[in-house]
């Protein structure tokens, strides 16, 4: 594991001074070559297929581990997609001269050595890869064991095209850590020397478990607990409508809604409207004293209960929700700071001081005043791309794209200027 | 502990929503509380320096525990001058607006809870508490058991001043852990759900002691291992210069050379009477096979020996440095990466894609074209003031001022938009 690493290191060195154009040709010859191999992967895939089947995985688990021709080339256009993206290295983040005529440049950089754990879709392989590619980092990718086959072949493919396209390119630039025991991951995390970050992606238990352990810098989000705050203020045809598009556009994902929070002045007029178009889509309402009190009573709705306090620190990824009557934007600020996962927020709200507080107030990576949570996201946010969303404080915070790939180092260009 | 960490949250949410105007106010109020409180503070000190002496401690280490009128005065200048510096809070990094409308603002946020583990020095006390006040942060102090007196006088002195001029003052923004046993400290650094960030200041087992038990995000320098190298197109003059600079001129600290490079082009004509100088001011060399051979052998000077190849690795913080020949540029920035400890790292050369090649490829923190290592700190690089230096790559890299005591959010504003 230390010679991959060390392997590892030794490759951003060199990645880090590849040119844009270089790095850009890189990527198209491994699109192709994607391609060209697409029968070969599929072949690699079959046999984890099989291997999965045997392991007992879910029809949802095994259809994510599949590749087809389809998803292939969904693989390839990805990578094409990343060449087309601006280089993220070499930006210039800060300028200033000093009095004593020191030119000082804050220069974006790559970050170094990434390590990319994560669970069954062997296309997160290339997708990540070709991200930490484009940043200059050295990628070290941990799939599941269950796609071991598939996300050899897919990196194999890659690196030789990319070594064919450019003769200097390093081969341990991408690397799948090609062992399957759970002891890997943290050995890998405990080499502070070679490895600058972890980006672990997929269930909490294994984001934890990650993060439990690293010695490496861990970039992550646990869940997204998101809320739609449905102020007195409202426009209430903004509100349904933004209450349903974060609910069940796609209830699975983590910018979804998870829990409903109505201001009390308006829950009277709004709460019955919102649960009766809701139980028309089958969501779970599980609701407060006071929402139960007001939609009358649990029998009201075919799919209506009382919610447990723990309901409200969950992820249901499903058409279930959580429903809370609360007394204004300063209740809905603390619920949210107390239960929510510090993912994605939003106001419906018309008065601006009641959208400021709740903007300035809720603790969480993105806030949103009249739109909708799904928004949360590197492709809405115009990255293009997206390796992960982020609810940490130190480094990325929310969608992560090619920018949140780099670091920064401070140049500073003198004349001979020494300290007095 | 969890009670000192959670109370510790709790304040930063009311800090986050602290106008400018109140948290300068508050700031000024500390200074001349400070001042006012000196011969309490000097008492408290006495008990401490009494503690100290009975502990063992060097008389220098002494030195950086004793509190006289006049550090308590450099304390007080030392808030006024966070108080004069702008505020780093919602600082606008990005602002775009979506094809849909959505105007997404990238805003400067406080950390959150910072946590500040340093050793002998009652000063940083003040000098940290302002520094993260002023961010919005809430801070837990962390100092030598032999300070605990003196730290806690001068942050209840500092909290009782601010609730004085501010009756919203959340008295829990700055608390000193008042404990002064060890398992204190990966107690603290475990409760990831209160603290967001430790800074460790002080020896390098201190900060490996820190990394290694803490489950937050810790950003540090672990030790300043600074290079220059003296390229074969080096104006000789400027050469010595910036050498005598970055050796001499402060060797304690972490921004000094401890290792010259010297192009074996330039070497024959250079390295002799720059070793004279050097050797002028009582400095030990430890050179390599090739630079002792050119100087004549240990001999030739005074303080002239062989280097090991651990040498090269060290810190010496003293008039002691070592000296290796290289093969130009590309051997000067592998021995770089490799010894180094990615802090501050200089070249001085006449040629520009000499520079270049160095300035890309030295993954340092602070690196310089024709400059002394030395200028690398929050006062020279025009941040006001400085909470530390950072060699990582997560979150801040180089000197910390208040904009790196800062994260993100993104806001959203939008007029109803909904994914589709």
């Amino acid at each position: 594991m230390e010679e991959l690493a060390r392997s590892a290191k030794a490759s951003s060195r060199i990645l880090a001074g590849l040119s844009t154009a270089d790095k850009n040709a890189c990527l198209l010859a491994m699109a192709t070559a994607l391609e060209s191999a697409t029968a070969e992967i599929v072949e690699a895939n079959a046999a984890d297929m099989k291997t999965g089947a045997a392991m007992g995985l879910s029809s949802a688990m095994l259809d994510r581990l599949r590749l087809d021709a389809k998803r292939v080339a969904g693989m390839a256009r990805g990578l094409r997609e990343v060449a087309a993206l601006p280089d993220p290295v070499g930006r210039v983040l800060d300028e200033r001269v000093r009095p004593n005529g020191l030119k000082l440049r804050k220069i974006s950089t790559p970050i170094g050595v990434v390590v990319i754990i994560y669970e069954s879709r062997p296309n997160v392989t290339a997708d990540a890869a070709s991200l930490c590619f484009k940043s200059g980092n050295a990628t070290i990718l941990r799939g599941g064991k269950e796609a071991l086959n598939s996300n050899l072949k897919i990196a194999s493919t890659m690196i030789a095209a990319a070594r064919k396209a450019l003769p200097g390119f390093p081969e341990h630039a991408i690397q799948v850590v090609p062992v399957p025991d759970r002891d890997a991951i943290p050995e890998l995390l405990s080499l502070t020397a070679y490895v600058d970050l972890c980006m672990p992606r997929g269930g909490e238990g294994l984001i934890r478990a990650v993060a439990e352990c690293s010695k490496v810098p861990v970039i992550k989000h646990y869940k997204g607990v998101c809320h739609v705050y449905v102020d007195a203020a409202a426009d209430p045809a903004m509100a349904t409508s933004i209450v349903l598009n974060a609910k069940i556009q796609r209830p699975g994902v983590c910018n979804a809604m998870e829990t409903l929070l109505i201001d009390r002045k308006i829950a009277p007029k709004f709460l019955p409207g919102i649960a009766q178009q809701l139980a028309a889509k089958n969501v779970e309402i599980r609701a407060d004293k006071d929402g139960l009190e007001l939609l009358g009573g649990a029998e009201a709705l075919p799919k209506l209960k009382a919610a447990t306090e723990d309901d409200f620190y969950r992820e249901y990824n499903d058409y279930i929700m959580n429903l809370k009557v609360v007394d204004g934007v300063q209740e809905a600020v603390r619920h949210i700071n107390k239960y929510g996962s510090a993912h994605s927020d939003s106001i419906v709200t018309g008065s601006e001081p009641v959208a400021q507080a709740f903007l300035s107030g809720v603790d969480s990576a993105a806030v949103y005043w009249n739109a909708s949570t799904r928004f949360t996201d590197g492709g809405e946010f115009g990255m293009g791309a997206e390796i992960g969303i982020s609810t940490d404080k130190i480094g990325a915070r929310g969608p992560m794209g090619l920018e949140e790939l780099t670091s920064y180092k401070w140049i500073g260009i003198g004349s001979g200027q020494v300290r007095t």
